[in-house]
């Protein structure tokens, strides 16, 4: 940035150099870009590929183009600075965003994306909530339909941190979240596949509203077919819900999380469950093709 | 940050500034903040009132706190920073964040926000528009229905984004935007008021959806009363629009916008309008209360 005038927490930010960029980043100020918090196990990214692949066909419905090349290298690079710190396990986060310029909301012709990486420790309790399933409650706050943006894992997120900021005790480990018409999309930070009480498994369509997560095109691409069994993707009830057999939560972190307790939205224990059947075939063959999880 | 392991655009951020923060600050990942852009006119901001008003009731919907005597003092210093680069016209944007910190959705106990400012010159042809009228377009891109957002100025403006990379010509100064079900809520960025056919003078009700503009508010709450004309806040179908007498936008910036073209969704002209009657008194007695519009 050229000209850069600019304040942050009282302190003029006349240094020239590029973090300076990220104060008129379209990242910040509309949040125009997507990210992606990928798994690093062992300096390794496992489900690098499926990540990628997603950030750059979500990228184009914001009119973002990535060079693909550009941000493998970059990536290896920071990849090195973090094996070179002995960080060899954690939360790689990347973001990309439409970079800086445009006018207002017109975004800049060409777009010159910005990629960011951060690197945060592993979640804590990740392996007690797998061995001893988590614990869920319903979100008062309600995902609005937007078809042009469903399924994208953008930038704007206030839903989900309004519905997190429902509760701030350590009850529940994630919350579900509906639409207006209480039809289920997602956790918070997580997909929602259950097993409904005539025995099929399903998980929300979410062509409306929800984010499209990496280990859910996983289990519907590879892992329920190698076990299998058969999954639809459709609109469920909150009925459906409360009547179901299993459900567990995925993302491409935490992995599979059976979910052993529904609270309801007067936070009221709905249901209590256990992990069993097809759900235990699940996670053994995500296990067995995944080891990271 | 203590331990920042960050890379934006292949470079290693390793400096110990406070810029770096930016990188994890929550503002940027999940659009938890909030902004404003005031205009700056002979080293004053004369709507400043209004918009730290705007922002410190609006904050409170995300959680946020924000200290206004600290934000004042992070201002004046800016201002005099400005004024020493003798910039002492243009646009002061406010953005403030919720800082940095949680886990994932999760927000931090407190909440620290960053309060940054930011400084760019005159909008162009902002003097041509006001008096030439400005040409408008229906935008295909929809609105959601969210009324826990609803009116506030959130840095989640996705919307907004998408729906002006409709064009890339310059024959359209704004567009109006609309929710699924074909009601007028506002302009990509000013809100819009209207005569409708029987002589109601109108502005959509943003209860579900929409910004409520500095402008508005100060439209509704002095000029709209101080020329004692009658002014109803409700939802606006689109036929009601098309029929419209006169049409305007209005922002904190550019002022009262009087709409002389309405382009519908396949670009043909609708309407051709020109300002008389009330439009006229109305940006007499805005120009008359406050001379820098």
């Amino acid at each position: 940035m050229s000209q850069a005038y600019c304040s942050f927490n009282g302190e003029l930010i006349t240094e020239n150099n590029q973090a300076v960029d990220l104060f008129v980043d379209r990242g910040l100020a509309y949040g125009h870009g997507l990210f992606e918090t990928v798994l690093l196990q062992n300096t390794q990214l496992p489900l690098l590929e499926r990540h990628l692949l997603r950030l750059n066909r979500d990228a184009k419905t914001l009119g973002i183009s990535i060079d693909l090349s550009l941000l493998d290298s970059y990536l290896n690079h920071f990849l090195d600075h973090l094996k070179s710190h002995d960080l060899n396990n954690g939360v790689i986060k990347i973001i990309v965003t439409a970079g800086i310029g445009g006018r207002g909301y017109q975004s800049p012709q060409p777009i010159k994306p910005s990629i960011i990486f951060s690197y945060s420790s592993m979640p804590p309790h990740m392996n007690v909530n797998r061995s001893n399933g988590i614990a869920t409650r319903y979100c008062h706050h309600r995902l609005p339909n937007q078809p042009a943006l469903a399924g994208i894992k953008h930038l704007n997120r206030l839903d989900q941190v309004l519905a997190r900021q429902e509760w701030d005790c350590a009850n529940y480990q994630d919350g579900l979240m509906f639409n207006e018409t209480n039809q289920l999309i997602e956790a918070i930070s997580a997909n929602v596949f259950l097993q409904n009480a005539t025995g099929d498994w399903l998980t929300p369509c979410l062509t409306s509203a929800g984010v499209s997560g990496v280990m859910r095109s996983l289990l519907l691409e590879e892992i329920f077919p190698a076990c299998q069994i058969d999954i639809q993707i459709r609109a469920i009830e909150i009925n459906e819900l409360i009547g179901c057999q299993q459900l567990f939560l995925c993302n491409s972190v935490r992995g599979l999380m059976v979910v052993s307790e529904i609270y309801g939205f007067q936070n009221e224990l709905l249901r209590s469950l256990s992990a069993e059947g097809q759900t235990l075939m699940l996670i053994e063959k995500l296990t067995e093709m995944y080891p990271c999880f």
